[in-house]
């Protein structure tokens, strides 16, 4: 099925340190706040230490990356928007005026705008990352959406990027994606991996109606019974029912993780594309951060199926990675807090009094 | 009850701006966005705009203020650490250390920490800011907590205090706290005012175990058979069973909303201050935004009576202010993205296809 160099990098990823793990958590429970009361923020802290290895990390240059591509499913009148709207916002996002612009600006993170497969000559426009496979992929529910090979293509891709990136410097990964119909895509891929109905994975995307919402999940249906994608072949799902920068997004995961970075989450369509990342190499569940729950049902499923504890629950459902980007900063914030406080030693603090003596135990 | 001063502060409290919220929801639609799709970041936006009034808003410069106070309450054993650990965590405060210091640098937030109360004297303390009322609450457990004019006192103290801050420019406000036996006041300021038994609203505050536990339950029980607090009575609630911290939160919360700022809540002593100063003056709720919702299970309870819907729930019990610090962020990234994104017609994006014709509509 893949070609050996992708095999390669996906068993060269390993787990997060363990060593690294204990040192951290040992290091939370001596700074002056009672243990286990920051929460999720101590989870965080110490997945980034286990993450990279280094027992005093911080993480000071992000990025997010935001694949896009079209889907030849759109011919089916699944999305409340039309399919130029991909490369309408394609424009935006590198003007800097869609909403992943103003929270990257926000989080102190660059933006890298790659294009994976819109429908729509970009060359000429300046800014934009052209890795562009084909004009959008097929109408899945006729036939496969992509390739073998242009699905190799789309992960490699993903791999390429984020390798790049980090040898530039980048040390955390926030990952986002545009492209009009994905959302049937990635309930197609979500449905196949996580055994749920394809009626409880989708959502209404950028906002069908219910008549439209009714044949969004009837194309769905209908297209995996046609192409019948293997549960046990993540990659096969791809190919069937996938998307370009669903493709790109997996190889960002796998790539990240090969890297020891941590990989922000945002929402359903990188969340589908985690659940193939994570087929292909479980180990990458590690490196991953749920940076929110959005309001697409099949998301919650999604990060069930990972076990994925999600930062943010805001109701928001835009994608083009804006809930990661919030992300960063409550990241960010973990380091410091693991990095920044005193402990009870350096600030004269008592520790808690033992409760059967009533004298104060630990400092 | 109260004096007049007090009094005519709180009754020239207005609701916010109802016509800047409607200008404000007019430009979120009008945003290269489907409509709502960023959830509970726009509702802080347009909160935001009707609170200041102002519909080209930007929140540069956060304060929190950190107010911190001793209970006589301590005397009966209901917390798991000793009274000092105030007095030790108000020095490192103002030394940076502790985690309220550390989110409120990643905010870019000043910190102002208060002594409203602190059982040892703190006059030496350079960057501490002197309020103190007294050493310590009385043990609500025998006498009341109090008198009429220690209360007065209190509130008077946050509404100068914030008013100050107003002037010198900062335009929002984080509350935190800090006072070993506080979550005992608070529990029995929330079950007067919410009505809830006190076994429902009584947590573990920094960590007691099963015995202390239900004793903390206890005293609180015997304390309001003993002195009666009259749920309709919000100041008398203050008065037999208060802290100086939580006073002192009550006139932030009412300076804030006579300042028309917005005013971020943190955990549950914050919360059961804010259930005083709501009943002291409804209109002070549409000003609050709930940072998160702690461990303690009291505080879910406040924020359903108040009605406010929390930005995050990270699994926090640390008061001082470090889940209002987190809120920082993700408030100045709202008013960012209301501020900061391109419309429909300054980006040439199509908006949503009408779903019985397939044409475009709006733009």
């Amino acid at each position: 099925m893949m070609d050996s160099s992708l095999k390669s990098l996906i068993s060269s990823i390993e787990p997060p340190n363990a060593e690294a793990r204990i040192q951290a958590q040992t290091r939370l429970d001596s700074l002056t706040k009672p243990p286990g009361s920051l929460g999720q923020l101590e989870d965080i802290a110490v997945q980034v230490v286990a993450i990279t290895g280094n027992v005093s990390p911080s993480l000071p240059n992000p990025i997010v990356f935001t694949l896009a591509a079209d889907h030849g499913v759109t011919a089916e009148g699944v999305s409340a928007y039309p399919q130029p709207v991909t490369a309408q916002m394609v424009k935006n996002f590198v003007q800097g005026g869609a909403g992943v612009n103003v929270l990257a600006r926000h989080a102190g993170a660059s933006v890298c705008v790659v294009d994976m497969g819109v429908a729509e000559d970009l060359k000429a426009l300046s800014g934009l990352v052209d890795h562009k496979i084909a004009l959008g992929t097929k109408n899945f529910a006729k036939e496969h959406a992509m390739t073998h090979d242009q699905a190799l293509q789309s992960i490699q891709t993903g791999i390429n990027l984020v390798k790049t990136a980090c040898a530039e410097g980048k040390n955390v990964i926030a990952v986002g994606e545009m492209g009009i119909g994905n959302t049937t895509a990635s309930a197609a891929i979500t449905s196949v991996l996580t055994g749920k109905s394809v009626a409880e994975v989708t959502g209404r995307g950028t906002g069908v109606d219910d008549k439209r919402f009714k044949h969004k999940i009837s194309v769905i249906e209908q297209a995996l019974s046609l192409h019948s994608p293997s549960p046990s072949n993540a990659f096969d799902v791809l190919v069937k029912v996938g998307g370009f920068e669903i493709g790109g997004l997996v190889g960002i995961i796998l790539g990240g993780a090969a890297c020891k970075v941590p990989v922000i989450l945002d929402g359903f369509i990188t969340g589908a594309s985690a659940l193939i990342a994570v087929a292909l190499q479980p180990q990458c569940r590690e490196y991953l951060i749920a940076s929110h729950v959005s309001q697409e049902p099949g998301h919650r499923m999604v990060l069930e199926h990972l076990q994925l504890d999600p930062l943010l629950d805001l109701r928001m459902r835009l994608g083009e990675g804006t809930g990661a980007c919030l992300a960063i900063t409550l990241i960010q914030a973990a380091v410091k807090i693991y990095s920044g406080m005193a402990t009870f030693g350096e600030a004269k603090v008592d520790g808690a009094v033992s409760q059967t003596s009533g004298s104060p135990v630990g400092s």
